[in-house]
């Protein structure tokens, strides 16, 4: 029996393609009163089953709070989310603005209050304008093709917005997963800044739900998001109305297992757009490890690699540095034999069982002017294998990160 | 029983200020064969206690593996070492040459093989030049006011050579603790990056060797050099001669604590000056962590701040962003309450109990533009304290690593 279709990039698709779901945008002038748009909602018609992952950073902002709360019981039906202020370090002020900013949404979407989650990115320790999230939230209008709208709306350094969508068929039916993304694009965000939102129309189990969000961030967000070196602010919550009809999809099925793989590949599309949008970026870093003694152990070496600052600056500078991936590898905790690692850059093996290959550096050099660079890197370990993403280390960075106001 | 004095810095001190030992740098032409400085010896007159400790990347250098094989009986008395190539990720052939050097360099000097350490730092995975080093040794002409030579001979990348000494008076004995360290100073050195040379005339128990190493370098050079980042090649060498006399440091005696902040203060200068000569630095900072629950994870929160590219470029633009601070704090995994916590920065409270503080912003702004920038961290937890040290980040850093050839 056949369950499971291919699983189909939908154009233009995001936060809004899933049955069940609309998005809006204004702007509440929450940073210096600009007129961007800096205010979205994103709401389900009905409550969803839903499940979130957050910062790992111990210093938490006051919308993870409050989100915690209300998506205690795995249940919700809309999040709202500004750029412009993180709403972090302000104390009891900044939670009862967070708890604020929910209700009124929420009365004026006609939504439980306890079924709204709340996302804040921006600047950490200002004073949240709690009266301008009052006054512009009535003016919040979901509609179904809205989510462009959304992914504007929650940018702060990002240069484009974020979006990605797939469909495909699980157990007969049709299924859409859709989300948005913003983040300053950093390898290790951590301006309270990576925020993502994913709905789907499919009928999940909650166990589903929570499952394959865990597997589907490890593999993604977490690629590009040193845990470590996440933000106050960090979130991705996952709404799943059911519109999409069909039977619930159970745990340990092959229908999970499916549906997990659409959510990674929307979590990867968002993870590699955050990468390449990196601050001052000019080239998309692209690391896959195998031949690792586990997946996790691969991801290990491979987040090693995408977060050395010298491998980011090689990367700019087009120098096949390979001294500096294997550094890097040695760094990362992964389980290796020195002697017997290969790299490649750019399908150039430049390292062979532990040294130096014969390689063409004018040649190397050649691979790694595109926007995207990638890096082989095998540990001859064992059946392990994983990705990461992450960009090139410029002064357009420094510059970024040295001229941003307080 | 008074048995120690004040430890007092020795002016143009280093690596040969201790009795009992000398130096000698030549030029071995390691790198495209230019004359500067690059290779060079320490030699004590007699077998010393010898300890040392290395990297903790799992990528490690030859030399490395030789050093810990002439070391395993903690007697040593002599080092080579050289810059211009890290002799790293060079198989069967790097090890050959690693043990080449050491071999020649004791042949020439007329001391037991079994007791020459060896060092190398430079791009990793070149050949190593053996030939070079073969033909130069016999030149080293090690003198008791060589110190300062073979300090600027293990420059890289490094702007000034690195040496500091100091005296004390412990048991009534005049002991002597100097020392040389090179180091590109990064925050982070995977570059095959840092090396040191630390000696002293005091008569130590191998133990005490043992002991005072590893507290003065918890303290010192872990604090510029995060474990997770070593290079391939970091090695620091304390050789102990005796030639002071006085009765054997014991371990756990007044004394041997007394030796140890000796050793401590000379490390700690060493590092500070890693620091200060980071790539492309303009400025020092300086962390202290207050309030932890216990040394340890106060150094733990020191390293973090001093780590996070986005403190480092917001001391470079001058930028008062604790918020950035607080956050490498909550990700450092020292134990925090995020709502009692204070920050300061060059004497100004920007964050009191969790929040922002009222502060000027202008005068922080003045207070970040010196050569040294001071943070200061309250956990308000415990009675740990510890510093940290590293340096501001900039375009110049992106420069030198991207323009940096292998």
């Amino acid at each position: 029996m056949k369950t499971s279709g291919p699983i189909e990039p939908i154009a233009d698709g995001g936060v809004t393609s899933a049955a069940g779901f609309r998005a809006g945008a204004t702007s509440a002038g929450m940073k210096d009163g600009t007129s961007r748009l800096d205010l979205a909602v994103v709401v389900a018609d009905h409550p969803c089953v839903a499940h979130a992952v957050y910062t790992q950073c111990a210093v938490v902002a006051a919308p993870i709070v409050v989100s915690r709360e209300r998506l205690a019981d795995g249940q919700a039906q809309a999040i709202v989310l500004n750029s412009g202020n993180a709403n972090a370090c302000n104390g009891e002020e900044g939670l009862a603005a967070a708890r604020l900013m929910a209700d009124v949404t929420a009365e004026h979407l006609g939504i439980d209050p306890g079924l709204m989650l709340v996302a804040s990115t921006g600047v950490i320790g200002l004073p949240f304008p709690t009266d301008r999230v009052v006054q512009s939230a009535p003016s919040l209008a979901p509609r179904s093709d809205g989510g462009h709208d959304a992914a504007l709306a929650i940018m702060t350094t990002d240069l484009v917005p974020k979006e990605a969508a797939v469909a495909t068929e699980i157990g007969g039916t049709r299924v859409v997963v859709g989300g948005m993304a913003k983040g300053s694009g950093m390898i290790h965000p951590n301006m309270a800044t990576m925020l993502s939102v994913v709905t789907t129309d499919a009928r999940l189990d909650p166990a589903v739900a929570q499952a394959a969000l865990g597997e589907a961030v490890a593999k993604s967000f977490n690629q590009v998001t040193v845990d470590r070196d996440t933000s106050t602010n960090d979130m991705l919550a996952l709404l799943a109305s059911g519109d999409a009809g069909g039977p619930e999809i159970r745990p340990d099925t092959e229908e999970a297992r499916r549906f997990t793989e659409a959510l990674e590949t929307v979590c990867i599309s968002l993870a590699r757009k955050i990468a390449r949008d990196g601050e001052g970026a000019t080239r998309l870093i692209e690391v896959t490890v195998t031949g690792a003694i586990s997946d996790e152990d691969a991801r290990r070496a491979a987040r090693g690699i995408v977060a050395s600052n010298l491998v980011k600056a090689a990367i700019y500078g087009r120098d096949p540095n390979w001294g500096r991936i294997v550094s890097a590898v040695g760094n990362s905790g992964a389980s290796i034999d020195q002697d017997i690692i290969d790299v490649a850059i750019g399908g150039h093996q430049v390292m062979s069982r532990g040294a130096s290959a014969d390689f063409d550096a004018e040649a190397v050099a050649e691979a790694m002017s595109p926007p995207e660079v990638y890096i082989a890197v095998d540990l001859h370990r064992g059946p392990g294998s994983g990705m990461a993403w992450g960009c090139d280390l410029t002064e357009g960075y420094v510059k970024i990160n040295a001229e941003y106001t307080t």
